[in-house]
């Protein structure tokens, strides 16, 4: 036998695939297998299109061929084993779009492997065909050529992520998906105990904890392409499972994780072909806030919102001088082009402002050398003068200004920001924009209870120098938390983990859990640390969010071979479902409607 | 920055791993980090042996060092940073053992990073601790160096695993957790949906389905390490959830799946340094069954069962006529050495082969040229002579013989001969026997019922040549199934699938199931065959077992990192739990204890 048969994809049905006959196996005998994808009758010879995954191959059938009648009764996508000669096509006949253009295949025997039901639509012409539809006939989506070269392309960065953590040293090591339910957090999953009745295994949210104890038992560097499970409403972007990049590593600090990190995006992305930035830019969480509005700034853009508290001191506007008056902010933010907006846009500008927590948004058009706005009136010739520069305005542009509080102002203007970029589309400066946003508080105070909880990670350190105001002002001490953001879009979360546990339980004792608490909630890791715990800190990456973004589709079930739809249906296989009685009773469960 | 820094495993905690140090790093500056291994004070010098995932290295602290009051503190398992200078060790110190057993590190500074409590075992001297201390400290048990090596090999042979299908032009793709309950086979973890309460999303217990319609969908070659779960009976190599390196590929018969496998295989232990068969044995599930007594024969012994019907056939021992007389057989096993086994081995060999079925066991002994045995007296000289020469038999050789239908000798005299492997334990003549065993029936009969059940998996296909059997015979059509064995374990089963409608619909007749019912059970792919079905095939391979035959381990949870006691908990997230009354409310299910 052929030691170099697998070397190709060459099988007992086929002796190439539809993609990679050229010119130079013009007189070859060859074996084909695949769909049929368009026939044409053209003066009594049929051409069909023969489809596989890697391509289209032309074959030929002659009206004095013994084959011609079989021809005759092809249809859309029945599977067909075909066996002929390949001849160059003629040449005006050559077709330069097509990988095998050049040549064609005789065909000499066409077997009809199995039939095909009419589509219930076309994998061509594809425009106006319902996602809900797309989903249930998901076996004929996926044999579109966008849809499958998705998945191809998800195989292929997986297998990139691989190569570079086993490069550096990482072993790939499986968690368990039957655990504990944790009530921290998120939703869970829950998995009914046949054999420990009135028990429950929970689906892991993420691989969190045991990863952490993995540091704790020694292994150094893990990492894991690793299915987690969240119980939210769903989303566009969101589905109830979903696959991380999932990382975790000892004796490092911040700097650390980001290398690897960065590393690792610039294999992925040379891979694809691209350049991006050697290092990330860094930026203080504070810093996002104040610039960008938002803890994920799409930094493709360079504008930012400015400070203009100073230029509105003593107005007499009511609106801003009650917000600098209570210790507010008066902030502003500048849409190139933005002068054009109708009043409908801005209008929708400002619900955008509200939706993110403002009572209104104040907006000036920039023409001629002149303001206009329906508040002009409460600003004076030297506000308007020193915002004109400050804002740096050329004709046609619009400024928008929020005035509040700081934690209301900033996020306002993110969403003004993110409107802007949506409907004046400004020139990115680059194709990729990776940034890395750090330093976000530890603790966030839950006025219902006077207790804190985490931001991020119940886990997560300080910052070493931040230590001390754990006692004194837990509210704003910095930690060791750090988002990896990509193009607006948080691609994943990190940090540097407690590995000291005093910390740990000063921590614990801010969100109120005493000892046994923390050891009822967070046992696995709150024993573990006992006995020897390495510093250690991990990140994990949105796998389907980060494919979604590099196949440039909106949709996360674009990158997905089986999503569920948003109300978490499967339409293909039909989950979930009811299940039988006698499958109840041995769970020891019943239905509580 | 150094650009290879992250070439190596340095970090900002160490220059090197514990493991890395040679005589060649001598004079140099180097911090480690890891763990107190050992701690000696030899003559008022204390000496640390410290210790990481890659090896350990000997810390030194002199007398008259100030880090001797740090020194004097260490415990086992306190975390350390050490910085110092590498030194050659004296001639007659240097530690062949020791991957760094040249070198010492002069310690000039120790920052401990944690404590840790005394340890529940030692972590050298390891016998006598029971598995379920060892899986509660899971983070201990893992600091050990052999399974620590465990670990870093499953996950380097994942590796080999995946670059090997990658190409060979697979792709991987992911399949669904959350699927849907199918009443098949064994039995399904399921999880209450809480958005559409009453129904119930389930675990898969393989990507079986999915798979194949991946193939419907034109994906061609696919591949995926997948998690798999089972709600079974646990034993001692059982776990709820495994991994199976699973696999699937269009327009393949067998033997191209055979090839795919067997290249798998080669890729895999010449990775580990050995040498395996180029192609693997193929037996016929009939053969395999008659000459050794099993479907998964453990081929690296080749002593075999050997038909005696003929010599006995004019017995006067009722035991052999009775059978005969019934249209059952006389078939005997040689075990070479035998004669030594006591009456007690005898009562042993007769129960193994009870619990396989057989209602007695006849053995005898061959010394002194003649045979021995309780029964002898119902053995004529003729057939004595006959027998020891079908035997070949050899003074100090022992032969057992059972006597019923051929269904009920064979896999008894297969429990004797695995008994014979395990107790006489003949000379192996290979490290690693490889054997497909393949055509199982496809069909069995369901006294029951009168129906027939699939024998392994309902889309298999009949032998092209037995499809007309179906109509006439289907009890004995033979399958497109196989199972891969290695030394007598069961690797995995694959198989050619239907994709003929016509056939696949006449296996669910001989199921008793109409087309509604299949529809019901089956539908996706069911459905998804109407559409132009490729052919297609693939296999299931376990991969915990396949580690633990690598390990030399008899557990698979010896190559898990954190698995379930038999009884299905997680010592360490102590797993499975209780949940609070407003989860099963949210959820709409109640506790029916």
């Amino acid at each position: 036998m052929n030691e170099n048969k697998y070397e190709s994809r060459a099988t007992s049905l086929r002796t190439h695939t539809c993609g990679e006959l050229s010119a130079a196996n013009a007189g070859q005998k060859v074996s084909l297998a695949g769909w049929v994808f368009t026939k044409r009758n053209h003066g009594g010879v049929f051409f069909i299109n023969l489809r596989d995954l890697y391509g289209v191959t032309q074959i030929v059938v002659n009206p004095d061929s013994p084959l011609f009648k079989v021809a005759e009764e092809l249809k859309s996508e029945y599977v067909l084993h075909v066996e002929g000669t390949v001849r160059p096509r003629p040449g005006t006949n050559a077709n330069k779009n097509m990988k095998t253009g050049e040549i064609e295949v005789v065909a000499e025997k066409i077997e009809v492997l199995s039939q095909s039901h009419p589509l219930p639509f076309d994998l061509k012409e594809y425009a106006g065909v319902t996602e809900e539809t797309r989903l249930k006939y998901r076996y004929l989506d996926l044999r579109r050529e966008n849809m499958a070269k998705n998945l191809v392309l998800r195989s292929k960065v997986s297998q990139v992520v691989r190569n570079y953590l086993y490069d550096n040293g990482f072993n790939e090591i499986e968690t368990p998906m039957l655990t504990r339910s944790t009530p921290e957090g998120a939703r869970d999953f829950v998995v009914p105990c046949r054999s420990n009745p009135g028990t429950f295994y929970a689906l892991p949210q993420s691989p969190q904890q045991f990863k952490q104890v993995l540091m704790m038992s020694g292994m150094d560097r893990y990492f894991q392409l690793a299915r987690a499970f969240r119980d939210e409403e769903l989303r566009a972007d969101r589905q109830p499972e979903h696959t991380q990049i999932d990382m975790e590593m000892s004796f490092v600090d911040e700097q650390d994780i980001a290398r690897i990190v960065e590393g690792l995006m610039h294999n992925i992305f040379g891979f694809l072909g691209d350049k991006i930035d050697d290092r990330f830019p860094e930026m203080e969480f504070d810093d996002a806030m104040l610039k960008y509005g938002s803890d994920k700034p799409d930094l493709r853009y360079t504008f930012e919102i400015k400070e203009c508290s100073d230029i509105f001191k003593n107005s007499q506007f009511k609106v801003f001088a009650g917000a600098l008056a209570e210790g507010g902010v008066v902030r502003a933010i500048k849409g190139e082009g933005g002068a054009k907006f109708s009043r409908k846009d801005m209008d929708n500008v400002t619900a955008a402002a509200k939706k993110a927590g403002a009572k209104g948004l104040v907006w000036l058009r920039y023409k001629d050398g002149k303001w206009e706005s329906p508040t002009l009136k409460f600003i004076t010739e030297e506000e308007q003068k020193a915002l004109a520069e400050r804002m740096e305005v050329k004709d046609g542009d619009a400024v928008f200004i929020a005035a509040d509080k700081a934690a209301v102002a900033a996020p306002s203007l993110g969403a003004v920001r993110t409107f802007i970029i949506k409907t004046l589309k400004p020139q990115p400066v680059k194709k990729w924009a990776f940034l890395w946003v750090r330093h976000f508080p530890l603790l966030e105070l839950v006025p219902e209870t006077g207790k804190y909880t985490f931001t991020h990670n119940p886990f997560t350190a300080p910052l070493p120098e931040e230590i001390s105001k754990l006692d004194t002002d837990p509210a704003n001490v910095k930690s060791c938390q750090f988002d990896l953001v990509l193009n607006g879009t948080e691609l994943g979360s990190g940090s540097v983990r407690n590995h000291r546990r005093d910390i740990q339980e000063k921590v614990f004792e801010h969100m109120g859990y005493g000892k046994e608490e923390a050891r009822r909630r967070f046992g696995m890791i709150v024993t573990a640390m006992d006995y020897g715990c390495p510093p250690h800190g991990g990140i994990g990456l949105g796998f389907d969010r980060l494919m979604a973004i590099i196949c440039g589709t909106d949709s996360i079930r674009d990158v997905i071979a089986f999503p569920k739809t948003t109300s978490g249906s499967c339409l293909v296989s039909e989950a979930p479902s009811e299940l039988d009685e006698s499958q109840l009773k041995e769970l020891k469960i019943k239905l509580d409607m």
